[in-house]
Order: structure tokens, then sequence, then C-alpha cells
């Protein structure tokens, strides 16, 4: 049986950028001290050594590109990633949309590297397919509700249960996280409820008054 | 006037990855203390906050998005790259071709964040396009000589005298560095002789089988 | 059960463009007629009113945008190329891949609009991948054979069973075309054999000395 | 001396898409009789064909890629684009931004083939990067005005005047259109005082009630 996960997007937030990645990431390392649930974060590619050298957290990178060792310019290299000490990422985010061809590349990249993989997908059928690239996660997230603070789990609970239900069809050992609009620990619970294994998250803590309490709020009625 | 200017492109070399890009920036640190002449280095964005903060050498990224602090996930951000240490950027290189309307606006990013750019271009024509954005520095690299060995400054001597000619027709505040198969001292010196301020270069140093000394090799006939 | 279906890709063909669209056509139609096996031409978009209004034959557009009614430039609109005479269209060629969102999207525009859809693939995992999506083919062939001249259903037998299998337990609905090598009626054969339903194919054809003579070698194991 | 164009953008409306794009076509034929000015059409490629083949009108392509003939799937071959009886093509639209590199081959390649160019850009600085690529006409258009129904002549007459500058100064043989928000006849006049030599316009005539009475008030004020 999966653990529940959160893994929090740091996307290009200034309050998340450089020092603030660090300091974000403390406060994520102790909420899941104290509650026991694992909380992962994805800084910017600048900002994974800065990060991981100073905070013993799971780094995932935002993207994953497939390229390997050579003439590449610009790409994020899963070697180099894995080098600045990150074990995941995140593969075609809503807001870096990749071919399919190029997610499937990405997904064993991420494989042979050792890096766990999470495919961002907008609805139950790309969820189903994307599971059929076997990546360690499907999160789900429909893209009008990422960053409404219109949790999914409330918004459209359907997109979850079936993309739960789509991805155990096409491939049983993949794990279902939901994102989109989640802030709160009722959010949290509901996504648990619907069958996700965790959540996917980004402004709604980053960009809390206190991100540390809400964080506290967010792990607050699992247990 | 303007001095010259080595930029090393790492790419995602492995021999150029993690702490090779360090041990390879101390190489480029020492060779330009020795001969007086400025080499920056352009690790991956994962390796840049560790080259800067252990060497003492300016720090290109290989690329820049225009995207500001917001809701971005696996951008190139600018105040990121630069609170990691960058001093400068590469924009459109032949392998992260921009569309025109984001190279102007990576150029204008850079200069508002205090980033030195570098536009990389293909042919005459595109060098005069990109100094009308008013980068610091346009890069020209016939894309087919990139690789291989053979320098544009022997081949293909007239796009680097034409680019020349037409950036300084269209902005004569713009520099312009020239690349693609540089790796030896009567490369860089046949470049400087064709008009250009300097040399981008990658594999020619980053896999020679001493890349220190294939730097030096690189410097001997400049003073 | 689903019957024979040969799809021609006319690419860029100048043998296959303006008034050559039309006259490979025309030869598809007999060879057609003769045989009884289904056989559609997929020409370029300028092209498709000219052919689908002097022949007689199943036309395909070669791409399909997912967008609406509305302010987009250059884009290929399901209504103005259904309006133009085509029945149905490729997606994802190797040649323009797109984001697994866009796939699923233009699938679902294809299906809203009464066009056919073919998903084209590279592997069995994104052949299984594509079928969740629910379109009416899935074509999978592996880029570094297209055009090669050395069929699929020799050089690699397996991408098309393992095809056939993967998509069958993802979505029974959804059948299969391989192509890439095509050319012979022996490659056809085979193809049929491995469990697909036809194929797509181009080079073989288009190109071939005198293309009736190679359409009519490609259907002559078949009845 | 160059005379006034104005070009039509027919984009992806319902309107004007298939017999749509054949009826505003005779439109623009009729006031452009009446009114001796220039008036060209640019619709989706599938209708391409069916336009210039019934309407004696100049015929404009949305987009151009700059591939030949070949295995190139779903791309927008000028020769096929030129035997569907276009007379020139837009580049670079807002709706369809290319990388600088692929609108100078599009530039080339439209050049080679024997159709004008028409290169779409966002600002100042982006029109004197096109010019210096030679294109027949650059059409400069703020993206945040396109289909607002503000024109651009009133809300922001600097980037007219200023690209008309810099366009002359990079490249004194392309001419300027302009665009975005255009629609009355005070418009068309005021981009023409501005020094542009016409515009380039859409949602304004075509979602028009009565497209034809647009489009002569378009043109009233002209002589």
């Amino acid at each position: 049986m999966s653990s529940t996960l959160i893994v929090l997007n740091l996307k290009t937030f200034l309050e998340s950028t450089g020092e603030g990645a660090v300091r974000i990431a403390r406060s994520c390392r102790e909420v899941a001290d104290d509650s026991g649930i694992d909380i992962a974060v994805a800084p910017q590619f600048c900002d994974i050594y800065r990060v991981s050298s100073q905070v013993d957290i799971p780094v995932y990178a935002q993207h994953l590109d497939s390229v390997g060792a050579g003439s590449f310019t610009g790409h994020a290299f899963a070697q180099c990633i894995k080098d600045a000490g990150a074990v995941g990422t995140l593969i075609n985010h809503s807001e870096y949309r990749l071919t399919l061809a190029n997610i499937d590349a990405s997904v064993s990249k991420a494989r042979e590297t050792g890096l766990a993989s999470i495919v961002c997908t907008n609805n139950v059928a790309t969820s189903a397919a994307a599971a059929a690239l076997g990546p360690d996660y499907v999160a789900v997230e429909p893209p009008e509700l990422i960053g409404s603070g219109i949790p999914v789990s409330k918004a459209d609970p359907q997109v979850v249960t079936g993309s739960v239900d789509a991805v155990r069809r096409v491939n049983p050992s993949v794990n279902v996280l939901c994102g989109a609009g989640i802030s709160k620990g009722e959010d949290l619970e509901a996504a648990l409820e619907l069958g996700s294994v965790g959540v996917l998250l980004a402004s709604g803590i980053v960009r809390a008054k206190d991100p540390k309490a809400a964080l506290e709020d967010l792990v607050s009625r699992v247990r």
C-alpha cells in the first residue's frame, strides 16, 4: 500500500525562489517530521542543489527532458538533476506540456536514472493514457482549477475518481495524485477519500500568509 | 572597446555535469588568470549554483525564459538564475530555438534583471535581426558546423564578417561572438581578425582529452 | 469485424502536390475498385478540396488542431477540413508530434465533427496510451523505419503485435494500423497477419516509378 | 511608391470557413473594384483553392512552413500553397509564432517560390528585427489589442510610427502594415497617416453584421 504523498510545486513564485526555496523546504521538513506525512518540494532547476544540500527533504524537478548526455543546450538532463540531489521529477505539468512521445521517453529516462516520475494530466482520458507509460504517479489537475482556490476534490470529484478507476484498469501499479485548488486539510482529506494517494499543490501554500501554518492545516486531518 | 570573451557552453556532456562542471570551471579560471583573457562557462541550470558558489568565474545560463514571477513550472526564471549566481545567459541557442517575440522578451528580461545576454543566430540575416533587439552580444553559429570540428572561421568566414557588418549597421552597441567548430588558438585568432570579439564553444574543449591544455592552446595566440 | 484499410500519406512530396495529388488519388481509386480494398489518401491541407471534389475517394487530413471556431490563424480547424471534403484525419504523425493534451482534444474534436481519427504512435507504450483516448485507429510507426524501405513488419514485428495486444487491453474498439517502410504486397500481408487491420504508408508508393503498379502490388496478396 | 493594401485574415471564424470564405472574398472583390483599393484575403489552408478558383482576388495563406518537398506531414509547403492559387502568405502571426530561424527560412522560401511575405510582429523592436529578414511587409500588431475593437492607431500610435521608422532604417524596401482593433474608415485613414501602407484585420469585418457594408466603411476615407 502506498503512503500519503504531498508534493509542493514551488513554480517561479518570488516567495519560493533562491533562499525562499530553502526556507519553504525547511517548513515542509518540520511539518513532515511532526505529522509523519511525506512532503516533497519541486523547486526551480537552479534551486535544486541549493535546497537538497541544505534541507533533508525529497526534492523533485519541475520538468525533465528526455535528452541524454551530449550536445543539448538549455535542457533538463536526468543525470544532472539527480547529481544536484533530486529524487524525482514532474513531467508534463500543465504549464509545460510535452508531446506524447516525449512524455514516454522522459518516464523511461527517469526510470533508468533512478528518479521517481509524476506525470501530470488534465482529465480522465489523459490519466489513463499516462498510466500506460508506467510512471510512478499520475497527477490529475483540471487546468481551469489550477491556482483558482477552488479545490478539484469539491469542484470536480469525478475527475479524481474517474482517473483512479481508469489508471487502475490500465496499470494498477501506478498511483494517482490530484491537484488544482488544493490548500486545506479538508481538501487533502477529500482527495484521499476519492482514491488518490496524495496531492500536488502550489500557490495555496507558497503564497499563504504563513506557509508553515498552511502546511500544518493541510496535514491536520490525516493520520 | 570590447575585450575578448570566451564562453564555454557545457551543454549536457557527462564530462561537464555536476562535479564535472565545477572541475572544468576551475580549469577555465586558471587559464583566464594566466592569460588575462575573460573566460565564462555556461553550465546546466542545476549546476549554476554549484559552480558559482565554488569557483570565481562568470557563469552564464544556457537559456532564459521570459516568464516573470508566478505560475510557471519548469521554466528558466531570470531572478532565480541570478540568485543562483549567474551574470548572464545564452538565448536562442541552436539547440533551443525561441520565437522572435520570446527572444525579444528574454533580452528585455535579462536586461531588467541585470544579466548579460548573448543571442545565438544562424546566419547574417538573423544576426542583423537579433541586433535589433539590443542584446549585449550576438553569437553567430552556422548549425551545420556546430560540433563538427571544422571551425566557422575557416569554413565560412563570410558569415562572421557579414554578421559583424550587419550588426554594426543595425545596432553598433552590440558585439559579435562566433562559434561552431572552434577549438584551437588559430581559430580564436581568426575569429578576432574577422571582427568578432570572441567565441562561443563547447565540445572542442569539454570533450578534449585534456580540457585545460585545450584551453591553454585556445588562448595561446591572443595577447 | 473491421475491413482492411490502406492510408496513403501524400506528405509534401512534389509528386503528390497539387495536380499530382489528384493524379495519385485517381490511381488509388482505380486500384481500390479493382481490388475491393479500401484505400484512402492524406493530401496536404491545400489539396483536400481539390482532391475530394474531383476524385471519389476517402480523404484524410494530415493533421488536425483542436482549435474551435474563432481567433486562430494558420491552424487546422476540424469544420474547415470537413467542409473541404475530408472524412478523417491523421493526428500526431511522427513529423508533427502533439502534446498528450492536444492529441486528446484533437481526437474529441474529430469525433464531434464526424471525422475518423488515426493517432500515430512510435512504440507499444504510446500505442496503449493513444488507445486510452478512444480514436478510431492507432497507427504504430517506429520513426527510425519511416521512409527507410525496411518494412516494420519484418524489422520489428513485435512492435506491431505488442501494440495490437496493448491496444486491445486498453480499448478493444480501437483498431491498429502499422506503418514505416511498407511498400509491397508481402508487407501488407505480414501486417495483417500480425494483427493490424491495415497500413499507413507514403514514399514507397508516392515515389515509386509507377505508383499505380506499386499500389497493385501492394494489394495483390490480400483478398 | 507602394499603394494601399488591406489584408483580411479569415482566421477560423465559422462565418469565413468553406462557402463562407468564398462569400466574403466576393464582397472584398466588389469593394476593391468600387474603391480601387487592393483587398486581399487570407483564408484557412483548406479554403485557398476553393476561394482562388472561384473569386478573382489576391489570396494569402495564413502561415507558411519553411519545409521543402519531401517527408513532411501536416506542414504548409510553399509550392502547394502556390499551386492552390495563393500569391502570398502571412508569417509569424501572433496566433502562430515561429522561431527567428524559421521566420527567416519561411521568408526565403516564400521569395524563392514567388509568394509575397507579410511577417507579423508585436512591437517596434521585433518590427526592426523582421525587417532585417527582407520580407515584403512587416505587419505590426500589439497582441493585447487584437480582436479588442480598440484600434492600434488610436491606442498605441507610437508602435506604428516607431515601426515605420525602425523598419525604414533597417531595410527601406520593406513596407509596414499595422493591425489590431482595426475596423472603420477612420482607423485605416489614421493607419496611413502614421506611415503604414495598409492594414491587416479580421474580426472587425468578418464578424460584422454586414461584412460588405463594413468593408465599404473601411475604404470610405481613402482615395
